[in-house]
């Protein structure tokens, strides 16, 4: 097997912690923060990951498939807040603690596959009354705390599956607010609806619009600047005409980290259009809400507390497990439970014997939903606030190196400053760069980086996406997450960038 | 801790080999199935438990975190699969055959955790091309082929996270089929749009309706028999109703195995309606879908070749691992393409260098989703068909034998005969054993069941649902799903419950 930084190791002094790596001697510090080497050791957590699984296999499900074990240790939502803690820190806790708070939720969850379970139509193991109640338990400050403006009580309603679901479900309950009835009685009788997203948004808005039978046409998607940011007067001009044309503006959706670009729209000046004409304004920050726990960084989504509704998924920049997106919602109206109930009797009795209002069940649009929130519980407890803001804070100096090294090296352009982790530059191969900056050029740039990204795949060295955009010819774009990556990696991608296309 | 089985096992003989499992005398066969004991020993899986995590750490955290490693080891779709053998057959697998399928699959994943993978806004591991491509590597004959009439292609579009989403999967793509313009305009223009289902089917139908814009309203609720089916003339006649209100019918949900009950609608009758009618034939299989696997109980579902749309959780009876749930369309103009894409240029890429038809991302109402499909494939490799079959044979016979118990037993009445999993009840405490059948002894029998629940779920003996339903008082319902219960584990469910619940 090929490895991808075969070639230059030979050249380079190792080190012995970390083979894989070539330690080159000048150190780089960019914003007070060294990049040289990876901050994380992965085979440093091989113990843990052994604990872990031993601990899943003994008391998930040695334990939970033994009859003469309960079915479920029963404790009331409140006594779960406490024998839990789920407060959020700053600082991280030790892994003998984790693994301690992996046993105490493993304990006081239902074992899905004891067999003298026999409530639901499905059995298996690890669905959680501790995952179901999760959400709700975090409403009280853990979160928000964090993430939001103290003074604003942005509750974290739903761990959902995915970016996609979350937009979808903000459209729903913007959607909701403005016409109620129509839950009931369908969009047939109802006025023309229109929300506004700018041209730059997550795709997912507009399927959300097909999906709820709004439209696409009735999104309105406004003139973002060379930066790729939302255009407030542009907005308020499309209000304003759509108002004029009969339809009915019931949302704003602004985006904190475009897909592409990784442009944050200006939140605050958008949220006072918003109050003007009485419309929801949801924030999708799947991607850049990551921001909010970084001091340095957070005034990207300045405003994001007067939002109505906020996307945002930990399992993009933070790294969190594949699915963990989080939905949070200001109303405190039951808007939710309202917009969503389907009130079905076989599943969500009202006469249990507690607080009913932690069953979460009925504010969803899906039925069985895994415990996604216990994934970012977890993880935070794990590493603290401060660990996590260190690793965004890292990975954005890391975007910053990368981008000065584009605009130092022959053969490189970057499109523009990145104002968050993403990179996009085109790579200009040898034979073309004597060439005028005309159509010419860039027809034959635009097939440059095709070729190249199939013989990255093929030789397998790494993987960086590329797109066209707008008017602009396919063009590389690179996503810094990892707290793996080191500087020299950055160097490497662009010498295997510059190894794989300079005969193109 | 408290086992539930306590009480009891001083007075039991015991089984050496399952000491939790108290044995006793008479032998139990109904269909020619012993219930005696468990099917299933969960401890003997123990050693292939930890090889498959050995597994994960080596190939998928370790390697895939060497940058020495390839990202990808890229193989064509077609490449892939040969080399995976996606084919289902009638025998199981071996566990180290298991194991090295795994180990396959791992190697041709990309390694999202690579740090030299900069292609998208998320970083994790595990997120596999191999889980993107396998649903749709599968239309060639596997599941379908298992589940399906053969003559008919059902073609398995998409492993998603839960019953509810498909089934509003089926409602979009019976729309689109209806009034492909809705997509772009919207309904606010569009005729009122009518669906059917029966009143038992289960609450996405009306969830699903209310998301997109259709209205719970023009949802009609088809009665059905006493027997939980819908009543096919009472369809045809809200069919004709609807029409001449001027609406516009467009879909028909037959439920397979409700919630409740546990009712097959008559799929075939419904079909011929629907044909007559052009209307869209959906089938809620989530629940009864398993029913197909068994040669013995496939009747059941009669018909189902004739669906347009058929959803089926491999979580419930099947015990998959939430989420996994399947949506089967029949069509082969790619609807589900023209319905959801949105045709993101950053992510749909028209210049790759394989074949793109094979992205199955932009069919999709959400963005990233988890390789679900690869859950289902590996199950069923490794049990084979025919040990599936056993197992759904094993739970319906299971089902009778509890059934044929609660008509014994003075003090439990049973609500009908079961014809799936789904076994209904009361239990009628010794105290009101004496009142005659009527208003006061059913307004009493209400409160008896969520009393015994809760006293069950604070003992945490065993956990066993119970609802109203229509105008029946609150009853249990037993879901028989596990291989691993045996008929002493009814024995106990009936003998608990009287422990619990004599003193009411």
């Amino acid at each position: 097997m090929e490895g991808h930084h075969k070639e230059e190791k030979t050249s380079d002094v190792q080190s012995p912690a970390d083979p894989g790596h070539p330690v080159k001697c000048s150190p780089v510090i960019i914003d007070n923060i060294p990049l040289n080497g990876p901050t994380v050791n992965v085979l440093a957590s091989e113990n843990f990951i052994h604990q872990s699984m031993s601990i899943i296999v003994e008391n998930a499900i040695k334990k939970a498939t033994d009859v003469r074990e309960k079915v479920c240790e029963w404790r009331s939502p409140e006594q779960l807040k406490e024998l839990l803690d789920l407060e959020l820190r700053d600082g991280g806790e030790s892994e003998s603690e984790i693994l301690q708070r992996f046993k105490d939720a493993i304990r006081y969850s239902v074992k899905t596959s004891e067999c003298l379970k026999f409530n639901e139509l499905r059995s298996e193991h690890r669905d959680t009354t501790l995952g179901k109640w999760l959400p709700e338990c975090f409403c009280s400050s853990d979160v928000e705390g964090h993430l939001m403006n103290p003074e604003n009580k942005h509750l974290l309603r739903f761990s959902l599956p995915g970016g996609s679901m979350s937009n979808m479900y903000a459209v729903n309950l913007a959607r909701y607010r403005c016409c109620p009835d129509i839950k009931e009685n369908g969009l047939s009788a109802a006025p023309r609806l229109v929300m506004f997203t700018s041209q730059e948004c997550h795709y997912s808005i507009s399927k959300a619009a097909a999906l709820l039978g709004i439209g696409t046409k009735n999104v309105y998607a406004i003139p973002s600047d060379e930066r790729g940011k939302m255009i407030p007067s542009a907005l308020e001009e499309q209000i304003l005409s759509a108002k004029s044309e009969g339809a009915v503006p019931f949302m704003v959706n602004a985006t904190a980290g475009t897909t592409v670009l990784g442009a944050f729209d200006p939140i605050d000046v958008i949220a006072d259009i918003c109050e003007k004409h009485n419309l929801w304004l949801h924030v999708d920050a799947c991607w850049g809400g990551a921001a909010l726990v970084s001091s340095k960084h957070k005034h990207l989504l300045k405003g994001i507390h007067r939002a109505d509704s906020v996307a945002w998924n930990p399992h993009k920049m933070l790294m969190a497990c594949l699915q963990c997106s989080a939905f949070m919602v200001r109303d405190k109206t039951s808007l939710l439970q309202r917009c969503h109930s389907a009130r079905a009797s076989y599943l969500f009795q009202q006469d249990k014997f507690y607080d009913v209002s932690y069953d979460t069940g009925d504010k969803s649009v899906q039925c069985s939903r895994k415990p996604d929130a216990f994934k970012i519980w977890l993880m935070w407890k794990a590493l603290g606030s401060k660990e996590l803001e260190q690793r965004v804070d890292r990975a954005l100096a890391m975007a910053r190196y990368l981008a000065e090294e584009i605009k130092k090296r022959e053969g490189f352009r970057l499109l523009m400053e990145p104002e968050y982790a993403n990179i996009c530059f085109w790579y200009i191969p040898p034979s073309l760069q004597t060439l005028p900056d005309g159509p010419e050029l860039w027809e034959k740039l635009h097939k440059v980086a095709p070729v190249i990204k199939e013989r990255m795949m093929k030789k397998g060295s790494m993987m960086v996406g590329y797109q066209p955009h707008g008017e602009k010819a396919n063009f590389f774009r690179m996503i810094i997450i990892s707290p793996q990556v080191s500087r020299q990696d950055m160097d490497f991608v662009l010498d295997e960038i510059n190894n794989l296309g300079k005969d193109l």
